[in-house]
């Protein structure tokens, strides 16, 4: 079932005008201001921005390609003429808003997890399943963080050599909690480097120096969190391999905006090093960051800022007497290819050609 | 065969004396400073602390018990009428220094790698194996930190359902790498929030809000580091199981002194979460901190100054179709169990009863 409301029936447009009015939705958050830059950084062809946000932000102005564009509070009505909208202010939001944007004639990439298992809404790593964006009836969601980096690395081998188990120990950014986390990651550091208490606001436990299990919300029954639970069952339907089996700990580390993955994955046989070497190195979004003499892996200084998805410390498992499972380490920029630029990339392959 | 030269031959003391001399070798280092901090709070029955050092450290004092001990430079003529010798001065000075030790009549329990994999020198921790202290003929290893902290969650699971394969990704703290790396970590946090560069000179690569594959020098053919090495041999010495196959990455992260690890542990058979928490709740040395209605699970800033390793999200691997296995999230004080208490309470198991 399509989540738009009864009244709204879905659009026959399946692709924007060629320079469109596009609209990012939360336009002030650590993400909406990616979306700006990524869309300036990439030329995006369009005839006008327009920066929605909730009241409290509206009349700031953001700079896009040198002019000021003020924000505006968004409401219902905020989407005529919008050709795309970008949302990324939360699954409240965008349940709230993106039936709306489509009414209006908007195709809507949504960056929040409120369609994400929607059947008729495809999730999208373009490089992973960018076919399925064709698909959509005016909403596209974009995935999580850690199932859009991973799948970026995974999906190569996985072409080669199907994948039959995979397992993730995941080391994750602020910037997945917001700007608001970032900020309070700084604050609370320096705060403790002057031997002063800081009272945490924004994440439930101390971050200066510190990192704890991910802080969505857990099922008690089944001991996993929100935000594992995400990434498995996006992993799953990004890949479209539904019953794919994913164990995974989710891990905020005090890093500010690249996410890093150790990955083990089980083939259906044994892969050679210098095999899967050779796929990711010539997979699109991945670069391949494997040097063993210098011990240069990949790592958030490196990966801050680059569309790139980094991709080493590539080897055998030496915990799988079978052979047939390989160990990775992948780092990503949180806030491009985790959300801001996989966005901008769904919405490229919807201009006309 | 025994690491000592040919002419020392193993001393037939297999206890210390009753208020023996002890000495510290690296005494200024930062597990050096925890052993004298160890030594004073568990009020270790000694009759002189000895505090030996490179010349460069020679000189300066220490408080012991409210007075001051002046570190001495370390030479062979250093232990005379030493009784116990605790060495953390690196692998060099262990191979150099504990026959000397040894010859004089001191029992050396060594918190290098020097000897840790010498089938005549046992490695211990005391809470997992022990009886094999008796063993000693001299010299006893203390193990590398994860692998310290890993068997004391791992063994009261092991002891009740024998592990089968163990999978793990370490989240670890500057204090491995030394009080300089430690200094490192918060004089580079300091530079960035500052905005100023910063050149590292004890780690490889960047440390403010950034982490990477473990220092240790990388085997360019396994693609395993020599820390994933260590912790593989060690933990499977340590448990007595030589062939468990063990999978591992090794990360430093941006914390100043507890070790975290995700665990992924296969048993031969499905074991209950609940038997599993009430096995850890009653092992000593394990701090169960499983709160899944509170989100509080184990965290570096919870572990840090605690001599127990806390062990919490315990959990089935929801990515074994079999059922058999369970995550465990670990961390432990890299100094304290993972380095200056392990060796202390190694100590105490050598006094007379």
């Amino acid at each position: 079932m399509l989540t738009l409301p009864e009244t709204v029936e879905a659009q026959p447009h399946l692709n924007v005008a060629a320079n469109p009015v596009v609209a990012i939705v939360g336009a002030t958050g650590a993400v909406g201001v990616e979306l700006l830059r990524c869309l300036e950084a990439r030329n995006f062809p369009l005839s006008r921005l327009r920066l929605l946000a909730s009241p409290r932000s509206a009349g700031r102005t953001m700079t896009f390609r040198g002019e000021a564009v003020e924000v505006e509070a968004l409401t219902e009505d905020s989407f005529e003429g919008v050709g795309l909208a970008l949302f990324s202010a939360g699954s409240g939001v965008s349940k709230r808003y993106a039936a709306a944007a489509v009414k209006a004639g908007a195709v809507v990439v949504d960056n929040s997890s409120a369609f994400r298992m929607d059947p008729d809404v495809p999730l999208v790593v373009p490089e992973v399943n960018g076919a399925a964006i064709a698909r959509h009836r005016g909403i596209i969601a974009n995935p999580n963080c850690v199932a859009a980096i991973a799948t970026v690395a995974l999906a190569p081998l996985h072409r080669a050599h199907p994948i039959r188990r995979l397992h993730a120990a995941t080391y994750q950014a602020a910037s997945g909690a917001g700007a608001a986390a970032m900020e309070e990651l700084r604050e609370s550091t320096a705060a403790y480097l002057r031997g002063e208490r800081f009272e945490p606001r924004v994440l439930p436990h101390p971050y200066a120096f510190n990192l704890f299990s991910h802080n969505a919300e857990m099922d008690p029954e089944t001991g996993y969190n929100g935000e594992e639970t995400k990434v498995v069952a996006e992993t799953r339907r990004i890949m479209g391999t539904p019953e794919l089996p994913v164990g995974i700990t989710c891990i905020r580390v005090p890093v500010l905006r690249a996410h890093a993955l150790a990955l083990t994955v089980e083939f259906g046989e044994a892969v050679p090093v210098e095999e899967a070497r050779a796929l990711l190195a010539a997979a699109p979004g991945v670069k391949l960051v494997d040097d063993r003499a210098r011990n240069h892996f990949p790592m958030p200084s490196d990966a801050t800022g680059q569309d790139d998805v980094l991709v080493g410390r590539i080897r055998p498992d030496s915990g799988d007497p079978s052979g047939r499972s390989l160990c990775l380490f992948v780092v990503g920029d949180q806030l491009l290819k985790g959300a801001a630029l996989n966005a901008v990339q769904i919405a490229e392959a919807l201009l006309p050609r």
